[in-house]
């Protein structure tokens, strides 16, 4: 995410968690302690939002000082420190959860992406990929978190690349109609996919020039038919509540590309703690 | 959530997700065709953020209607309609994404909230609240949500209440100094609330005059020891990993409150659907 | 205040004054030319303000030094060098009315709360506290000017605290009934305050439970009568077109707040004087 | 103010003063409870802020009809009403103290304006105009309060005239080149003004071609022999704290123009209260 | 362009264009003075922007009604009435300047579009396309407008497709790898995009897998061969000081696209007029 | 144009260009690759702009350095280096098109302004002015870019000075209640302006005091008819489709402006390369 945007949503949501500023350290704490934290996971994961949790102290403070241990999509055990984080008690305190909610949220979704990846067999050219489901506000980071666990993004957004779902396809009068409009009106630089829900619907697909199919809640059978018809002329795109234990079965079978919703609007929060340690005045 | 934060917070959301434009109902949707849409929770849920999913529409197209059929806070069943939309098929496409992202997300969070709610026994005064645990530019929508799922709110924020940790205590150099210090920067509106980890920093919180303590990773017995020293003197919050089945017994004993980072930090999606039907042309 | 909400206060307030820069600098003052400046009380005053003074001129230009004399909340001689600045003399010249502008201000506001505060006798527990009757955009600074002049702060916004008023008491039905449910909506870290007219709906609100109650426009006698009846059980905050030559007798009442709208609303700008002097090119 | 910059501030107030919600009326006021209210002059004084009254109400909630009975620039006695409002109550109380604190500084302004312009004899034409010396983020509107009064603007900023001081005449080594300077960078539609101290400066600042001539601190006497060496080769401008007892003298004189900082740095919030009574659910 | 972006921009441009407000007409024009108006050609045009145009007198009052009398992408005569506008005869003095500055420059971007599509024989498949030489801060206006002019867009950003230029190959250490890198980083809807100087890199571009290259400063003959030796395997582009006078020979000689940064850096503002008539009072 | 607004817009344009951040060099390009640039004139062009295309290197990365070797206003040759840069490829390739974007707009508006102010004869007073037809959302940039051209500026928006035009006129009743309703509303520091199509309004503008008079779409033998008459008493601005061919014969007729809207909304882009040379990793 590029730094002028990053820092523009750092600051409304440090706005957001320390309002008119944070009281208890301004009462209690005396703005020349100095401190130092660690952040350390309790949980084995993959690292994900490095850049965000460093500069939510940097925009509190640029005086602080932050050392990253481990780079974005590295994978680490329980115990690991990921940060070392230097500099005023008040600053630090003021930053933490700020800083600890994007990370663990980031974190959380480069696991839960990383865990899906490795469920593909190592000979099997399936991508995992992320959808649209994405938190509010979020999308960027989120999907680079997607790619820190190994993923790959789906497109971007309504703009950067034509999908014709069934809606369209019915307003349309027919896929082939539809592909047609969609390829006119496309930037040359991207691929038009569409959604089809039977293995008829993905002839038709196939016939219109698609040049992605998404096969919509196909069974395995369906999918293994679906590659069979295709025969390379698409990339095939595997959708619709699909669990862990399905992609090993899916990849085997030849799809392209699984795409997951809940990579970023279920993923739970990777658990990071902060310990701050106060160091006296500088 | 007032109506111009929440305007501004959904219009970056949008913009996010349409970029330049919803290029393929562009390509492929005529403009003056209408649609219908119903958005059908498919499983049991709370209802949350029902005015952040009218107003998405509303942002894309002022001419769009959104019907509501159940209040926030309302238990549904998986099967409920809760949105009629009406309005032209490129408006409705266009906001389908981002609505869902808002009310899928702030659904999910009322839903887990009103598990943890409904776990208290019906005679006990304990109250579920949340934490700052929150989704990075979500905190107001998602603290309406978890007050929707009948679960309270922690403090908004660092600037608008006292809560004493274990760093503050050691700057401060004890708990007396550190509360009196705090309350003599508060508002006099606001209690001041004190972290402990031991009985007898309770002890120590009770005789500085805390209105509140949070009791830090207390097993259950301890926790029956601290309301029998409190007898009432303060607010007892139970706070650390506390899981769904620990309510009960935590509510028995007599606890004024339990927090619950999950709520918000890890509470899945709740699962609706969104049904376009295009009506033709007006 | 938080510094990227400051520093956006002072961007907006820049481009007011500045507009598209200023003319009559770049017309006369070549680039390069050096100035040194002092800013001087012009009258006994109480310092506030300090950190917005000085990053207006940091703002408009990184490289300018602001040396700061005295800390906020210091009490001050007329002939007081408060700040000394160094820079080119182009950003001198063009941040000097915007920043007079805050610190003359904010100053205005500390020294009329410290003339509050220093007529409560020292025996007395009496706070003085301002109101929400701030300057539109300017409420952070302006609380923060009054705590600087040895005064507190009421609740910072409708958002954080409950104040109930004879319009909530009569649609309520009662004040028990407004207390009952103020709360239960209320977080509960915060104290419910109700407003009372007379006697009468003192015990009212004492009765309901309410923690903190507001004496509107109550005669000394009627104060000293309230203060009879609650007995400790509630704050009392006196309220009403309260002038300085009553604090006195209502702090010697035992009262606990007297609220001054005054304090933020017609507080004279301070009498602060900035000399520069040209240096010669560097 | 143009609407969508006046609608940007407005919603930056309500957010101040809003926060998170009016949790008091949310817990205690049922959302379809109607109310109305009236704006009502506690004192003399001249009307200014309309729009931004009228705005506040409906920013909270466009459904709020505001009815206004006298226009800006109107002089009223105690006791008259000047705004009607009928909407929901919540909207009224959630509007309220913003756009009482818009309306009472700016009528506050516009009344003392009047005072100093109804000091000007009635064959004088002397005008009063303000300066810079405006609330942070308020410009515009108090200078549209200051014309309300009755007065004149100055310079809207330092980007759209010439105003030549000490600092300028002494890094350009003279007045005559500085004029020459800001005369050719100026905008053709601009007048250059300069600052003097003495009768020598201001023979030198006539000879030099100034459009207009600042006297600072000049004594009647003096002001006096420049109008008298002046002879309409340039507007004068009186400057230097002028109190209301002098306009009357200055401007027989025969001055052109007076300018006076505390309009809008000093103005006391004028007296105006809003009764709100509410009329049940529609 | 979304409604929420281009409001804002609109919002910006006003604020840019009125400042304080349109003195002008505030001394001289009643406020309830009526006027009507009529855009009108003045040169043979593409219209395009005719959203901005309408939306500005919308955002400068919501009262003025606009109607449009032909739609983006269509050619007109010298003469042709575009728009007609009502409202108050301020609220039109108000916003024509702006809405013209919009709709000029959009005009004439899509002018010139039409006049390359224009040369492209009938039977060629070649598309002129846009580049990133778009005006700061109106690149989606100004993409619309080449679309008006029947040209398509290139990519959005850099971030929606890949283009591997000279610099890219030289650090990746030739084009295999710097496709490969690509390819893996890419999302899969997009296509990857290669520049080449000579014939030579071509070949090495489409034994890497290009699926467009971008001929770079080619002469005819060299884009004839380039034709030949790529035979359908990739989209070719070409690109480099393109004149209208060549369009018609690369067209035939089978080349995909030709991209022109002029359509959007140097179009010439198209010659529109708008007449206001005032109407007397409403 | 002051710097926090000049970072906000080209924080704006890097959103534009860079989207979700510069795929291909993430890609292809190592994050601790070094660079090189240096910017080169193509042509014969005036520098403007300097400001922007340095910081907009500065807002993608603070460590990128910029040097530049000939100040805004300077004529350079086709070949000359106008700005040397270093820091990593990466973000030399993400900054170089909006970089470029700027300048080469700026540079095309101050080179077209000098020619039409070399086009002045040395001996005459007349000033080349621009006009309100400038591209949305950079008037404060093009504006400088004019100065830097050797021409002058018109009035910067609608709230700066008074321009009266024929439908004022009309809906004013005549030109002698215009000007005294305008200039008695004008802020003292700004002149009158008055727009005539004949020499009998411009009699009457010189009746009613206008200080300035704009001649719209006079012939040559009228402007000179208009100087005799004027004879000194008022500015005579000189408008209405003048071409560079016409400057010489207007200035010798003795008229003090021309405007030229051209300069701003129809300049073609200067002709400026940038050579990024790779250097390794530091």
């Amino acid at each position: 995410m590029i730094s002028p945007l990053l820092d523009a949503l750092i600051d409304r949501t440090l706005a957001e968690d320390l309002g008119a500023g944070d009281v208890t350290s301004e009462a209690v704490v005396p703005s020349t302690t100095k401190a130092t934290a660690r952040a350390v996971a309790q949980q084995p994961l993959v690292v994900a939002g490095g850049d965000a949790f460093a500069r939510v102290f940097y925009r509190v403070d640029p005086g602080v000082r932050v050392e990253r241990f481990v780079a974005d999509g590295t994978r680490v055990e329980a115990g690991t420190a990921l940060f070392a984080i230097d500099g005023t008690a008040r600053a630090l305190l003021a930053a933490e959860r700020t800083a600890l909610n994007f990370v663990q949220r980031l974190c959380g979704i480069a696991t839960l992406a990383a865990r899906f990846v490795a469920a593909v067999p190592p000979e099997c050219k399936l991508r995992i990929v992320d959808t649209r489901k994405t938190t509010p506000g979020l999308r960027a980071l989120e999907r680079e978190a997607v790619r820190a666990g190994g993923a790959h993004n789906h497109r971007d957004n309504l703009g950067t690349a034509i999908l014709i779902k069934d809606n369209h396809v019915a307003i349309a009068g027919g896929v082939k109609n539809a592909v047609a409009r969609a390829r006119e009106r496309a930037v040359h630089m991207t691929r038009v996919e569409v959604e089809v829900d039977t293995l008829e619907e993905l002839d038709e697909a196939l016939a219109a020039g698609a040049d992605v199919v998404l096969l919509d809640n196909f069974t395995l059978d369906a999918v293994a038919e679906a590659v069979r018809r295709t025969a390379g002329r698409a990339l095939l795109e595997v959708s619709g509540g699909v669990k862990l234990e399905h992609i090993a079965a899916i990849a085997r079978l030849g799809a392209d590309l699984v795409s997951i919703g809940a990579l970023t609007h279920s993923a739970p929060a990777a658990d990071i703690s902060l310990e701050i340690t106060p160091l006296g005045a500088s």
